[in-house]
């Protein structure tokens, strides 16, 4: 699977997909992330990837043509199955959109700053719209980060141990139960009785009846 | 504002801090962002920061005492309005809580990883749980880097134009209308002419039909 990523602020990228997870899967040849800088992009002589927004108002809007440029020529080079764009009036991430994109073989994530960009790169390019959730970020960057990193570690292989991915949160119906490691006892705060029991049936009994318990309390939105 | 990180990927964090609005703050000595690295608080000699979970089942969970002895250590130094846990099992993150934040003082934030951390941590230190989405991550770091972000930006003088933040989505009840740059006409796309027409009543009409019907159609929800 291959990730494109278009960017003012490629620097922002380095660490995040040199680490953990997205590392192993890169080393693995499981995923490739490349991010372009979209000032590469640039047509004007001053570089510059942004304007003043038509209209009047504050705050600068990034232009059509360094993205075109970008996407056209990666199009050149490969079939793209989805273009995302990264804004908070997308359509908001979930699990089952994570799970959907993990199929999929190669992605372009176009990151905004500033005011926005402008409207003809989402009406022409763009095949889907994505929210990381409902708060203000300084750019697209953060967000596709989690993107990549919530897609890649559901491909097969990239994690080390096949069943973690689908006992996790969000894969069955429930959020996880507490989990505990030693000591049994720190400062007098015991883990409960019922995991030292060595009695497996009860820790699935207890594990469920807590997970449960949870999400009522939690997301009672889950259950629904 | 200062935020001390405690993770066991520091360097994942590294250029989301350094650049754009989040160097910006800490430049201008608004926002100081601290990363702690959890295994120099390890305290057995393979400097072990998880182990095995009590009642079995695959995945490690973090343990209690590193947690506790670089929490308590930053404690010893300064009051903290808040301790953090970042899990998918927190409270979704929203604007309404990004601005509740940005009036805080001193915030830790604990990331975790693997299959949790135990949960005798969250009962005794932790005063919130926040998710950034319904999705699951490699770790709490993102989602760490997503909260100092939503939350630095909304403190005076961090960005350059202080109405910027206020005309933000979702710090009013709509969403943001489409913003076009030059050139007004990209291979016949053109921009729609109201915009051009320096008609600021007239615009002001557009944008807020425009806002109305995007968040009509993309999140009722906001209207209700």
């Amino acid at each position: 699977m291959r990730f494109d990523i278009i960017t003012v602020l490629p620097g922002l990228l380095e660490s995040p997909f040199a680490h953990s997870i997205l590392q192993r899967a890169q080393k693995k040849g499981i995923a490739e992330i490349v991010v372009h800088n979209l000032r590469d992009y640039a047509t004007n002589k001053q570089k510059s990837v942004d304007d003043y927004q038509y209209g009047g108002g504050s705050g600068m809007v990034m232009s059509i043509e360094p993205f075109a440029a970008c996407i056209e020529k990666l199009q050149a080079e490969r079939e793209y199955d989805e273009i995302i764009f990264m804004s908070p009036d997308g359509v908001t991430l979930n699990q089952s959109t994570a799970n959907e994109l993990s199929i999929k073989k190669n992605i372009i994530i176009l990151c905004g700053h500033y005011k926005g960009i402008d409207q003809r790169i989402r009406d022409i390019f763009v095949t889907r719209e994505i929210s990381v959730g409902d708060y203000v970020l300084s750019g697209g960057e953060l967000p596709a980060a989690i993107v990549v990193d919530a897609v890649v570690r559901l491909i097969p292989g990239v994690l080390n141990d096949e069943t973690s991915a689908l006992s996790d949160s969000f894969q069955g119906e429930l959020l996880d139960a507490p989990v505990y490691t030693r000591p049994a006892d720190w400062r007098g705060h015991k883990v409960p009785d019922v995991l030292l029991s060595g009695h497996e049936a009860k820790v699935n009994e207890w594990r469920h009846e807590q997970a449960l318990e949870r999400t009522k309390t939690r997301r009672p939105d889950l259950l629904e």
